[in-house]
């Protein structure tokens, strides 16, 4: 039951890479489109999303905007910000930290979009819209834990807000819009229930998470739990040159990845595959794609390779493929790369 | 996640002619009586429809009519603006462009339909009813995604209106009706479940799209993605004469439309192939004849010819045949061109 | 989408003469007890509904009555008359048109039922109830499109009101009644699903509507139908003299109405017929002699004939055969004939 | 559609004895415990339910009481009548005849039991409890048509006001209390679904009706029934001599009911039959003898005899039996004799 | 319909001993756990509890307690008599009779608990609280006619309220508690339906009902109810004396019942059975030896003997044995005997 | 039904020793993680949980906090002591009692997270949030019987509640969060139904309790029970000793707790048995070394031993083996100690 308030240390879990991967390739490129997580009980899902809080890059705001509005970023700016502007006033900024933010699988939809409180804004004249989740996971991480059990209409909410990047409230004929971009990244337990097929594809990646088979491994687990535990300040202490390296890495990503190219016969590559693997639509292209050009940024490489594909095929296709989604998802590495 | 607000460009779309052909036809056309697209994730549903957008021929407005009356059609005006002309007001215009409006599969009865504000209309006396989308619907393109997972109740909602081309609004007795004439456009993914027969019929054209299978169309999508979110502006450049060649080519095509004939061998061409089909009604014939022309027009023709019907058929009948609908959709189109 | 709000000609539908002369046989004797129309998908079913409204004769009603009571008909007057005349006014009448009123799938009880006011009617004092669907109805024609969508607790409602001949809310102990005597005239389609076996029986005759099959009548659909929606003045031009003649046929056939007699051995052969193809109780034959009756006076003749028996069985019958109602619904004329 | 409000003459019923038989026994002895009529659609159930409303008695009631009570019977008194006598007024009472209160299909609970208003008693002090549909059945009948259809929470209420022999509304931890003694009468249509077993056990009687199957009778109800519509004046001058004559003899019953005598003999009769046929509990019997007693009053005799018993047991035992309750439902009369 | 308010007596129901015997030692012992009475329908149950109303004794009472606190148990009383005590009140007391109090299957939960007014609360400054059903309850009968259909939401608040001896009430943070120990007297009818196991054990005793089958014994049933309907004076003159005698011996068992000892053998055999059995947990043998101890005391005997327990376990095992509870109900009492 | 108030005596439950050590090391160890009790009815399983009130240990409270915050813990503080040390306040502190909460199965949403009162926080300007069980569960035991019935809506909540140690509240944009940190405690009885996975797994241990087989200890069980019902004084007398040999057990073991020390063989051993028996992720393992390090304390030793793994091993992991939870759930002891 006991769930200490400043996480866990992402570089502290053991193994699980390919959830790490795909939680850091996020951080790195916001635009990437999100993860879903599937795997038994216990096997550190949400911890490693929680954990992640702790990694997450500074980037520019607007002082005092409800929903960290960038500066930089005029064509996703909130209808507050924007007639400031218009007003001819300077928008204040600051450097602040992207945030996890929840949505509790009890969360109502009131909590979710927000409220129009009508009565306070004829008297006051002000302050109409309180925020709701989704203003406040803009620009930020919305991370659901057992989203397989969301309420339809709460997912109905998501996907339309998901789809145009605004949350839209509208009550007795008075409307109010936000921007609502964030980065989804949903954690569920198939035994739970399946998916909405409509929600999955909302995910650009997906894991699946298995524990740990190995003695040496589960006790190194047990190990860093149990001084977590009891001996939090050496725990933090004795990690934290990790989480150091790891910060840096995704930073120096950033900023290699709008410098990222790639050739001809790496799209031809991610088409080829594709076919063979007879996904729906093309979703899949792109999502690898731009996945792969993440890798490349990723490894401090400025080029995409053929093995950055290959990687990503294994982030992003095994929901995508026809008929059983997940079942059979260990993709074949090297048929992958005998495609071509 | 992410989805730049401004849109993508219609014409970037790689494939997918028929999706795309019946969507322009219903913009020549607006009495055509809208459209269906069927198909897998990712097939780009979305975006041809929203990409629509800046396609959309201006037309004449009554200026500040809440439902963007025609000045020069009395017959469908709504009261507003028939009581300013009563008192011998004279409506002031301007020109304004069709728009894509998105009715939101989350949507409530009174977003839909609007509200009747009682206490509001007795305290100041005027403006009591606050408009819902299908206000703002009216001479517009009725936009609804997933539209097979709508709730029955907005379904019937949007029959009742679709039927008499008017929103009527209840309540405590006092009524508000206003024009909601509207080209309905729905999307659809047939993995999420199946559409309500009743609405099916109500499209009067489908399409059935599924994701390219050449590697070269593949790296385009991949290509011209990828570009419109690195670089927008290159890609709104690239591709502006492309859509300017289109959107003269609508244009011609609206002012042909009441001028194309057709002779009694094309009725009965119409007529011979429902027969031969078995469709359901008469509304097929009504549709393909009315596609028909819409073709000519767009074709820069002023006649009807037998191709008009041929392509017409393939737009109108396949969710229009007995037993399973959209099943065998594929129809053969010298067998279309044998009946005779 | 389109729906021109004037509505279509009733005489320029093509073929159908089985739903036509259901519909004018109820225009004709407003007590033979309304109509159920089932047919596939566009076979002019809601149109021809309609357009009967054009047709409708004009009768006696007291002015400024919510209900257009009948002046000379104390036994169904509303309250509201019945005071005014107990006070000794003498109520003031004109001459309306019968209307055909909408039920809408989507209405809601307070919208079929009106409603009580409670508040309003302690502050004024006076105008408590505001009528809804079912005092638009009074004395005229009820029309529920997809009739078999119809929500139960609405159908309970109704059914009430039309086995009573009033509609009475309650509210707080206070309750209103008013006249509710209407035609209930149904569509539906069957692929849309079954109508509650009770409702079916309400109604007095049934129709089932198929397509026409010759390419001679379609090719007439379809000219009808563009040149309705081409050169609307022209259209309406073309039909008003068979428009014209029809309304005076049923004004004579009303005169008549009550003057048609018949024989005892009409009322054996309608008794043997039903006892022959064994149908549910007694509401069969009733019906069947009214129907005969007013094909009388339709045919413009003061004595029913067998022909007028053979051909009320075919709209009366139908639906009341015992197992399962509408199938081989097609009765043999000549099995009809011979049974005496 | 059409039902004329004075409703029709319950002997120009043709045939049905059955049914009319339970009715007018349970006019006769308002303790018998009313009865169920099942039967096929258009077997004239409710005509006869509604046309019973002319045939019933007089008796005495309390001038302005809610309840109807009765000035001779202090044990059903409701609280306003024992407040008024013990407050020393007189009760001012009047001859009223029994009537046929309707519960509609579609009555939400408070209309049922009615409302207590608060509100509207603590400002005026007075008349808190609005009278509902059970107020309305006190020492009347209480007829529901649809009997099967009604909503279970509704029968639960029906269920503990018949047992208790009173209604009870609490609100608030308020409560008020009134007889609700009634003579349940209800209609059925086996086709619309089966009744819960706990409410058909709570009929005393039971009687199935089928359609008449000879020409002659058939003829005559369609006669009497034209008749009625097209000229009532006639038809109930006709009728009134009939009418008067069965008003005599149940009156005369009435009077005949207290002194009827019975032999041990017919106990051991009744008590051999429901052991043979294996009927559950000991209800039966106590409604077959009573039902017995009755038959003899309205036979106008003072002795109860076996055939009475046998008419009774048509009545009271097909309900009854194990296992399928209705089937088989049609008693050898010859068996029944043979008992004993 | 008809039910008399005073009931009928007890000792005029015919046979039916073990329910009568379950109920009557519940009444000696009202810690033994309440009794769950099945049968079929007309066979006494709900006439049997209710008549138990009349036997039942009187016991000491805080006057005008709205919960009938015993002056002697101040372990269970509730909080506004300690309150009184606290301010050294001294508590005035009565004798009153236990009562049988009515939880209608229709009652909402606010019936049943009570309510909490607040606004009231604030006004006055006083009696917050209005009491529900269980309030009433508190050292009473609890009875519930058709447990079975018991509304879940309703089960589980008596449930908690069983469990605890207490009735809590929240509302908006304010609670109020008193005490709520009662006797729980259910019937059903198995024919609608299964009780919820976890309710089922909730009865202490339970007892399956048949009708009887001698045809003496069913006349008798006919006499004494006629007798009571139509003569009710010198129906209760004559049972009367058999009353008082039942009454007598009521009270003397509950003056022996704290004196009755039993030895190690009874327990020992208590404890085979049990296991013979193969009853669930341990609550069968704790009921078993309660339930003997009253039976000892019911015969007068200040010991319990082998006998006792054999009587006990025919009314305590049947509903606790593994698998289908209540199939083969009819334990073979040699085969009790036998075990040892 | 009767329950008097102060509960059993822990130590007079007769055997039950798996499910009485799971309550006793949650107790030591109050970051365990909770325990669900399954069982057939009747064995002692809510006596149990409510009995453990007696033995629960003394702790540190901030007076009047109501969340009974640790003065000594300012990680896991309320903001109402957070701020009144922010302004220099000393916290007064007392020693109070660990304690029961219950979660009664029909607790609504606002009973469990307590609730915003706007109106009154507007007014008065203090003391907005009422609190509610969530409230009183911190740092406690939150006792949840019929587990398996909580409805969906309330395990939601808990499970967020438990997952992230503290309880947020939100209306109209305003919310309030406080720690809720407890140990989770639930008994069912699996006839009942069964759990969700999910809520399984939160449970650390879990324990399957049977009635006894054995006639002596039934014996016991009756004895001990009818002393306790009869004499409670006597009752609690006897069982005092034992009871305070076990409190001080308790208060010893909680001293050892953090002193308890463990090798890299234990932590081998632990894996390998979660290996060899395929329990789902590591969480088993975590709370394996946990509930071992427990024993330790509770048997008084500084070390971990194997035999306390093995004991850790039969109460974590019955639940957490893949296909079947529960089913063979007896692992063979010998088997686990083979595993090295």
């Amino acid at each position: 039951m006991e769930q200490p308030r400043q996480g866990y240390c992402f570089t502290a879990i053991v193994g699980q890479d390919d959830m790490k991967t795909a939680l850091i390739l996020n951080v790195i490129n916001p635009n990437l489109g999100g993860v879903l997580i599937r795997g038994e009980k216990g096997t550190a899902k949400s911890t490693a999303v929680r954990a992640l809080a702790e990694l997450l890059p500074e980037r520019r705001e607007v002082v005092d905007c409800r929903f960290g509005c960038a500066p930089e970023d005029l064509a996703h700016m909130c209808s507050e910000c924007l007639e400031k502007l218009e007003q001819g006033v300077v928008l204040e900024e600051s450097r602040g930290k992207m945030k996890v933010v929840d949505l509790p699988v009890s969360a109502t939809e009131d909590r979710v979009v927000g409220t129009l409180d009508m009565e306070h804004a004829i008297k006051t004249g002000e302050k109409k819209f309180e925020t709701g989740i989704l203003a406040n996971a803009n620009r930020n991480i919305l991370y659901v834990d057992e989203v397989n059990l969301l309420d339809d209409h709460v997912v109905d909410i998501l996907l339309d807000s998901a789809a145009m990047g605004v949350n839209t409230v509208e009550r007795e004929g008075v409307s109010y819009t936000h921007p609502a971009r964030f980065i989804l990244v949903g954690t569920m337990n198939p035994e739970e229930g399946d998916l909405r097929p409509q929600l999955i594809d909302r995910f650009a990646l997906s894991v699946t998470v298995v524990g740990e088979r190995g003695v040496d491994k589960r006790v190194l687990v047990m190990e860093n739990r149990l001084k977590y535990e009891d001996e939090p300040e050496a725990f933090f202490t004795e990690f934290e040159p990790m989480q150091q390296t790891l910060r840096e890495k995704i930073e120096t990503a950033k900023d290699l990845l709008a410098k990222v190219t790639y050739s001809g016969k790496i799209l031809e590559k991610i088409a080829k595959i594709c076919i063979a693997l007879d996904v729906d639509g093309h979703r899949a292209d792109i999502v690898m794609l731009k996945t792969a050009i993440t890798f490349a940024a990723y490894n401090g490489r400025l080029e995409v390779l053929e093995e950055d594909v290959i990687e990503a095929a294994k982030l992003t296709l095994p929901h995508r493929m026809r008929r059983n989604p997940f079942e059979d998802t260990i993709l074949d590495l090297s048929q992958l790369e005998g495609i071509a």
